[in-house]
């Protein structure tokens, strides 16, 4: 399962972004940098060489943000490089509040290193992400952009944690938090490499409502992936979001959907006793049931033609815009 | 206990300072609001009002900066911000790794909210810092040098966590944590005002030197109040430190120093049992027997001259050498 993108932009990956950001982790102490490491797929815990990293879709969309711009992909490394580490940031923090124990197949950075060490690696990546942007021009507003969107990813972590602990929660605002846990930090990716190299201010908000539409259509998929499997594109296991009772979009479509099943749904969601494994069976069957996997489906279809066409209204170079519409395609799953 | 500045400085804090971070807080979504504005003293967690502010340091040295390099005090007012905004997100995340219960007389943040809430919350305010900055002109350089510093912020946290879990840790280790976890951000706040209105580099990083000694030497004046009291400056119960069997410079000094009393205190620390109230008394005796008070007494002392000795050396109104200087009297505690 790879990205159908132009070798040079894989190539671009390998020689410049992944370079970029080792030579930003040498600049950290070294407890931080083996955790920070760790992370990001570089390393084991005793610093072996490990191939785990992500799949580099929000590098991969900042490079093409630099291109939409006119620029070369080079332009966009800082770009690259900074939301990769503000992506990584925030899955070490979320990991650590979800008590979230498996990642990428391997254990959570504080089930290894501690929660401290977790808590602080993620804030040397943050900082990382700051100082690769600030120390380039067009880093200001760059930074401002990235800054403004992961207050909304934060705004996102925070909307998704009090879920746990209500059962009001509606669509809308269900909805609201998957565009923002997911959909912020691929705005900055698709904006930020346009920002540094100084792109219009039409291309670039066009670029990050691409991008945000691509989000949450991208958390969508990841929420019935979260609940039907393919944990090799999750790394997580099967029905973790419905053993924490996640308030997830295919959950609040059930619940709220008025129908016999939602309102069991609801029941099962309301019990204080911890969701055994057969819970979780029967709660994945309620949320089919109530039609709210295919209504899922729907939504993240549209959400990706929403994307589609924000992309349709920018002027771009072919390359570029068949590039961005690989990764659209890719994200939204309809491509296996 | 306030300190010996000029009305109109105290006066911005209040009409400029306070009212920037309350706005930037309002940019949030009402969970990070309530928790960062908590923490920063502004409210309670009913969001009553409160005043339970901490002592303004790093904002009045920030605009003292702003002066230093010949711009009005309100044109260092984004930095005033940056650095409180900063602070708290370090002592957010402290309290949490720590597991401090309580700060200026109040519960911490995570007892009152959770640990979760107030990991976001410290990642929010640390947004809100860049925003401030990446706004205004002279923001990129600004947004970096905060980067930088706030790197070795966390690398001073990192190294603090860390010398918990070993018995080897030398004294110069333990100064350079002491001088990153707490000389890194004032080196920030006494030369980020500059940075942001373009002041030459010798000045910034004479600033930026003067800051870090002084922070040296206020962590070495908390060290003792940790271990002798005047909780009503540190906000934290006496003995705090030595429960948590934390390897602060007068401990290291003691520790290292070779005779009897370093001996026994180190046999106290290598103890598995939680330290009682008697072990803590006997502690701090141990520490004072082998002289590690008076020498720490005099390397914070050290520390203030050649911070004052950085300040010397610039050209500078003799107005803002005097508050400058007024500060660093209070923070070294020599007035009291």
């Amino acid at each position: 399962m790879t990205i159908a993108r132009s070798r040079s932009a894989d190539q671009i990956q390998t020689t410049h972004v992944e370079p970029a950001i080792r030579a930003l982790l040498d600049r950290l102490d070294p407890g931080n940098r083996l955790v920070g490491g760790y992370q990001l797929g570089y390393w084991n815990a005793d610093e072996s060489p490990a191939d785990c990293q992500g799949k580099g879709l929000r590098p991969a969309l900042a490079l093409l943000s630099a291109r939409a711009a006119g620029a070369t992909p080079e332009a966009g490394v800082p770009a690259a490089a900074a939301v990769e580490l503000a992506h990584n940031f925030s899955l070490l923090h979320d990991d650590v509040m979800d008590g979230d124990t498996e990642r990428r197949h391997r254990p959570t950075a504080w089930t290894v290193f501690g929660v401290g060490p977790a808590i602080l690696a993620g804030d040397a990546l943050i900082g990382l992400a700051y100082e690769a942007l600030a120390e380039v021009p067009g880093g200001r507003p760059a930074a401002q952009r990235l800054a403004v969107d992961v207050r909304a990813l934060v705004a996102g972590q925070a909307a998704d944690l009090s879920f746990e602990r209500r059962d009001d929660v509606t669509l809308d605002e269900c909805l609201r938090m998957a565009a923002d846990k997911t959909g912020a930090l691929l705005a900055s990716s698709c904006a930020l490499g346009a920002v540094l190299y100084g792109g219009p201010p039409g291309l670039i908000d066009g670029l990050s409502r691409f991008g945000r539409h691509l989000g949450l259509a991208f958390q969508l998929v990841d929420d019935l992936l979260g609940i039907w499997g393919a944990p090799q594109r999750t790394g997580k296991p099967v029905g973790s979001d419905l053993r924490a009772r996640k308030r997830t979009v295919p959950v609040v479509l059930a619940v709220t959907g008025g129908d016999r099943a939602g309102r069991s749904l609801a029941e099962l969601y309301r019990s204080p006793a911890p969701l055994t494994d057969d819970d979780v069976v029967r709660a994945s069957a309620l949320i089919e049931a109530a039609g709210a996997r295919e209504r899922t489906e729907q939504w993240a279809w549209q959400e990706a033609e929403r994307a589609r066409a924000e992309l349709d209204a920018l002027d771009l170079p072919d390359d570029v815009r068949g590039e961005f519409l690989d990764i659209a395609t890719f994200i939204t799953g309809r491509d296996h």
